[in-house]
C-alpha cells in the first residue's frame, strides 16, 4: 500500500474516532469554506485531503462503517482511479443532483442518530434542504462541533496573502459609489444591515483584490454594511496602513476576521439583516441574533457586478487583445517546434503559453489552471495534466487547450482544439458540429431579461440533431479581474430564476463541447458580452440583447469539415477572423504575425 | 347605464353586503372550479357573472371599497372594454404572473382583517402561497364559506349531461389495466390512497367521456383509489344501469357528488393518501383526516395519460387526416365564395367550419372555439367574434383561423393565415419570420428527458433576430379525445420541472406568433407527436426524440417570403407539402380537391 493510501485511511479512522467520541454516527464533509467560494484555501481542502479525490467538486460522507464520495460524470473517471482501494466508495451522481447525499443520508441514517457537518462550511439553502430531509426521518443534525479539525493533524491555517487595491483605470467606479448603489438596493429591500460572505462580492465592493486561493484573485474576508459604515472582516496584517486610512476615507472600519460572528451577535435585536441564503453559510446565519428579522435576496453586488460597464468593457477588450496576441505567440513556437519534432507534452504547453501570457501588460496570473488534452485527454472536461501524468504531443488526433489570464483590465477563457499530425473526417464531423453550436448561440439574438437556462437549447441543436451532446453548462457568468466562474447568469439546465435574467454588460462564456471517452474531445469556447441590439422594432417587442464576441484567437479552420457549415456560418466564421487579425496584427510581430495570417485566412467551399 | 353594468354593479353590491355580515373584508375570486378545470360550468363562473370580463383567465377581487380584475397582456384591451364604468379597475400583470393578486392583497389587508375565498375552489398549492403571503402579515383567511352563494340569486346547478364510455378500438387500453398502471405508481409512492379531481385524469383513467363544460369532453367527478377497488363521485343519474354494471366489473363503485368529502373524511386514520397539490383543492384537503400523512406528487395518471401508445397515435393520425380534408373542403368553399363576391364573415366562417368537420368520421364536437380573426382582430390572441362583434372579410389583409375538433380517435388544434386581397411585403415578413420559428422548432431532435420549457427559444430565435417576439408559450400539451390543453409538458417560459421532461409519445402543439395590435395577427400551428430518433451514436449520448408532425393542412405558400427562408427551410415545406397532398388527396374530390393540389404545390426560388 502506497504512502498516499495508508494516510488517507489513517485520516479516516481518525474521524470515526472522532464521530465515536462526539456519540455521532455520519459525517457530510462537503467541498466548501466560510465562503461558499469556488477554490478552497489549503484550510478547507478536508473533502480532498480526508478522500484522496482531487477533483474540484464532490462531497464526502463517512461513517461508522461506510464511506461514500459523492460525484457527478465530470468526475468519475478520475475519482475511480483516486478512490480506488482506499476503502471510500464512488458514489455517481448524476450532473446536477447536487443534493444526492442528502437523500443517501436520508435511507442511511436512523431516527435518533446524528449527523456531524461544520455549520461554518454549510451554505444556508443546503442546511435548510437537509434539515428538511433528515428532520422528517428523525436524525439529529449537530452543525456546532468542528470534528475535522480534531481528526487532520496538521491543517493549515489561514491564508496570510497582503490584500491590495484595485485602482483607477482599471477600477472604474470608486468604492463609495458601489457602497452608495448597494445602500439602495438595502433601502429597498428595508434592510438595515447586509451581511456578505461571498469573497468574489467583497472584492468587488471595496475595489480590493487578494491571492489567498490560486486563480481567483480575492482574498477571505466577510463584510457587514449598514446605512453609513461598512466593517471588513480579515485577517490583521493583510491591509496595510496606507490602504486602511484610505478605507476609512470610505467609512469601511476593519475588524479580525474570527470576529465576525460575535459582531453580528452584537447587532440591535431589531436589525433587519439582508443575506443571500445561497452565499452565507448556517454559522453566519445562526451568528445573528435569533430576534433579528432576516430579509432573503441575492447579494445586491452579485446583480451589480454582473454588469460590467462601458469603461470596463473597453478595458476587456484591451484584455482580450493581449490574450490573443499571447497566443499567437505561443501557437505559433508551438506549431514550429512540432514541425521541427521537438518532443513537447501537455506540461510544456501550460508552460510556454504561461509565459508568453506573462509578458502582457497587465497580466496578474491564471485565471485557471490550463487544461491541455491530447486525444483521450481531452475527453476529460476537467482534465488537468499533472507531473505524474501527461501525455506527450506526437502521433496523430486533436489537441484541446483551455486556459485563462487575469489581468488588471479583465478575466480571460478561451478553449481551441488543434489538429495534430493527420485527423480523420470523424474528428471533422465532430469539430465543425461543436463549432456549428457555438456559432449559433453567438448570432442568437434575444429579449433583456431572457432567463439565461432558456438559451441552452441553441448551442446543442446542431449536435442533438446527429444525435450528439455535452454533459455540462454551455456557458458561465465571468469576473472583471475576478472570478472566472460568476453568477448569477447561467447559459445551462440549471432551474431559472428571476435573478439569471440576461441584462446588458454581462459577460457569458460559450462553450458548447462534445467528449468521446478514451478518444478524443472538442470544445470551442469563447467569451461574450450583453450589449444592446437596436431594431426597427424599437422595443415595440422587448428591447433586444445580442452577443459581442470577445476573445480574439482563430478557431482553426483545418478541422472543419465546411460542407456541414451553412452559407450564414461560413460567413460569421469568416467575419470573425477578420476581425481578429485587425485587432491582433498590431500587437504581434515575426513569427507570430505569420501565423495569425495564416489561421485567419478566409475559409472557402 | 345599460343592464349588464347594472347588474355587474348590484352583484358587487351584494358581494359587499355578504362581506359586511361575515365580518370580512375581502373576497377572491379565482376563475376555477372544485377541479381546477380550465373550461368551467356555469355554476363556477362567478369571476365573469360578478365582473363582467369574459376572458377565460382573470381573478377578481373585491374588497369593501375597491375591486381589482387581474389579467395578463392577452386580456388588456377585451377587459378595459368590458370592465369600462363597471366600478371594476383593471390590474395589468405580467404574463406568468398569476399570483400578482396575493401581493396586492398583502399590501391592501391590515392585520386582523379577513380575506375569504372558497377552499372548494381554491388550488391546494394557490392556498399555501395566500398563507405564506398573508399570514406573515397577520391577514386571517377564511375558506370555509361561500360568499358568492349569498350573493348569487340565479346561480346554476350542477350539470347532468349524461356519462359515456370511450370505447374500444379508440379506447386502446383498457379501464383495468389503466387502474393497475395507477395503483403500480401509488404503491412506489407508498400511498394506500389517491384522490384524483382533475376531471381529465378521471375521465381518462376510467374510459368515460361526457359533456358537462364545453369542448372538454369531461364530467364533473372526482375518484378515490385504494389498492383493489375504486369509487368514482359523480352526479346521480348521469351513468346509467348498463355503464355502472360495466364499471362495477372493474371494481368501480359509484358515489355522489356531493359525498366526496365525507367519505375522505371517514378514511382510516393512518391512510396514505397520495394527492397532487396543483390538481386538489383546499376543500378536499382538508376534507381528509388531519392525522392521515399525505404524499404530495404529480397524479400518476398526468404522466400516464401524456404518452399516447402506438395505437393510439394511429387513430390520431386517421383525425388529423380528416380534419385536414374538413379543412380542404371548407377552404375551397371559402375562396370560391370570396372570388364569387359572397359576403363572409368571422361568423360565417365560424358556422361553415364547423359543418365541414362535423361530415367528418369520429367527429364529436369542437376542442375550443374557433378564433377566425380579420386583420386587427387577428392580433388579439384570444379574440372570439361574437353576434354583437365581428368583421366582415373584406378588403386587404391577414385573416387567422385557429379551429380544432374532438374525435373519438383523437384531438386536433390548428392555426393557419391566409391572405386577403393585397397583402404587403410587411405582411410577408412577419408571417415568414414565424413560420421560420415553427419549422426551426419542428426539426429539433432532442434527449429524451429534455425539459420542454427549454425548447421555446428555437421558435423564437428567427423572430428575436429581427426584434420580434410573442407574449404567448410557444407549445401546450394536447390530450386523446380529450382535453385540447394538458399537461405536463409545456414548451414556454414556465419554469422547469422533472415532470415536463419530453417522453416518447406525447402530443405538443408548436405555434409561434406576432402579433401587431390594430393592424394584423399571424401564428401557424401544428400538432407534433415526440417519436423515438435512431441515431448513428445509438444513446451513448441519450436518446433521442423528434417531432412528427400531425397537423395536416397546406400552410399558405402566397405569404411567404421566399428569400427568408433558407434552402433547408424551404426543403422541410416542401416535403410538409407533399406530404399533405398525400394524405388528404384519397379523402377529398372536386372542389376540395384542386384546392388541396394547388395549395400544396412545391415552393421555389
Amino acid at each position: 500500500m502506497d504512502t498516499r493510501l495508508s494516510q488517507i485511511k489513517l485520516r479516516i479512522s481518525k474521524l470515526r474516532d472522532a464521530l465515536r467520541t462526539a456519540g455521532a454516527h455520519a459525517i457530510l464533509v462537503p467541498s466548501a469554506d466560510p465562503h461558499l467560494s469556488e477554490y478552497l484555501p489549503g484550510r478547507w481542502q478536508a473533502r480532498e485531503v480526508f478522500s484522496g479525490f482531487t477533483g474540484s467538486m464532490g462531497t464526502l460522507v463517512v461513517t461508522l462503517d461506510d464511506a461514500q464520495l459523492f460525484a457527478d460524470s465530470r468526475y468519475w473517471t478520475q475519482a475511480e482511479r483516486e478512490l480506488a482501494d482506499s476503502g471510500i466508495s464512488l458514489f455517481k451522481i448524476s450532473t446536477g443532483a447536487s443534493t444526492q447525499h442528502i437523500q443517501w443520508l436520508a435511507e442511511q441514517l436512523k431516527a435518533g442518530e446524528t449527523l456531524v457537518v461544520d455549520g461554518q462550511v454549510l451554505g444556508l439553502a443546503l442546511a435548510q434542504q437537509l434539515r428538511t430531509a433528515l428532520g422528517a426521518k428523525g436524525v439529529r443534525i449537530d452543525t456546532a462541533i468542528d470534528l475535522i479539525d480534531q481528526a487532520w493533524e496538521d491543517r493549515p491555517g489561514l491564508p496570510d496573502a497582503p490584500i491590495y487595491e484595485h485602482a483607477a483605470p482599471q477600477a472604474t467606479v470608486s468604492r463609495a459609489d458601489k457602497l452608495k448603489q448597494v445602500r439602495e438596493a438595502m433601502a429597498k429591500h428595508g434592510a438595515t444591515h447586509h451581511l456578505i460572505s461571498s469573497v468574489d462580492d467583497v472584492a468587488w465592493l471595496f475595489n480590493l483584490r487578494g491571492s489567498d486561493v490560486t486563480y481567483n484573485p480575492v482574498f477571505l474576508a466577510h463584510a457587514l454594511l449598514d446605512a453609513e459604515g461598512a466593517t471588513l472582516f480579515a485577517q490583521p496584517g493583510k491591509i496595510d496602513a496606507l490602504l486602511t486610512q484610505r478605507l476609512a476615507a470610505d467609512g469601511v472600519r476593519l475588524a479580525p476576521y474570527a470576529d465576525a460572528r460575535a459582531v453580528l451577535g452584537a447587532l440591535p435585536a431589531d436589525a433587519k439583516v439582508l443575506i443571500d441564503p445561497r452565499r452565507v453559510t448556517l454559522g453566519m446565519r445562526e451568528a445573528l441574533p435569533a430576534t433579528a428579522p432576516v430579509i432573503e435576496a441575492i447579494n445586491p453586488s452579485t446583480l451589480l457586478k454582473s454588469r460590467k460597464n462601458d469603461a470596463e468593457a473597453e478595458f476587456i477588450r484591451e484584455a482580450m487583445a493581449q490574450d490573443g496576441a499571447a497566443m499567437c505567440a505561443f501557437y505559433a513556437w508551438f506549431e514550429a517546434a512540432m514541425a521541427r519534432g521537438d518532443k513537447i507534452s501537455e506540461l510544456t504547453i501550460d508552460e510556454r503559453l504561461t509565459a508568453e501570457r506573462a509578458k502582457r501588460p497587465g497580466f496578474v496570473g491564471l485565471s485557471f489552471s490550463t487544461i491541455a488534452g491530447f486525444n483521450a485527454n481531452g475527453a476529460m472536461p476537467h482534465y488537468r495534466a499533472t507531473d505524474e501524468s501527461f501525455a506527450q504531443i506526437e502521433g496523430d488526433g486533436l489537441l484541446l487547450i483551455d486556459s485563462g489570464a487575469q489581468y488588471l483590465g479583465g478575466t480571460t477563457d478561451i478553449t481551441r482544439v488543434w489538429p495534430i499530425g493527420r485527423i480523420t473526417d470523424d474528428h471533422r464531423r465532430d469539430y465543425t458540429l461543436v463549432l456549428k453550436g457555438t456559432i449559433a448561440l453567438s448570432r442568437t439574438v434575444f429579449p433583456r431579461g431572457t432567463l439565461s437556462p432558456m438559451l441552452d437549447a441553441i448551442a446543442r441543436a446542431p449536435l442533438w440533431a446527429h444525435g450528439l451532446d455535452y454533459g455540462h453548462g454551455t456557458g458561465h457568468g465571468v469576473g472583471y479581474f475576478m472570478n472566472v466562474h460568476e453568477g448569477p447568469q447561467s447559459i445551462s439546465k440549471a432551474v431559472p430564476d428571476a435573478n439569471m435574467a440576461m441584462e446588458p454588460g454581462m459577460i457569458t462564456s460559450i462553450e458548447p463541447g462534445l467528449y468521446r471517452p478514451g478518444q478524443w474531445g472538442v470544445r470551442i469556447e469563447n467569451l461574450v458580452l450583453n450589449v444592446p441590439r437596436d431594431t426597427p422594432e424599437g422595443g415595440q417587442f422587448g428591447h433586444m440583447l445580442a452577443f459581442e464576441t470577445l476573445t480574439l484567437c482563430p478557431i482553426d479552420t483545418r478541422c472543419i469539415a465546411v460542407a456541414l457549415l451553412s452559407d450564414d456560418e461560413l460567413a460569421w466564421l469568416n467575419a470573425y477572423h477578420a476581425e481578429v487579425r485587425r485587432r491582433l496584427a498590431p500587437l504581434v510581430e515575426g513569427d507570430a504575425l505569420a501565423w495569425l495570417n495564416v489561421r485567419t485566412e478566409p475559409l472557402r467551399r
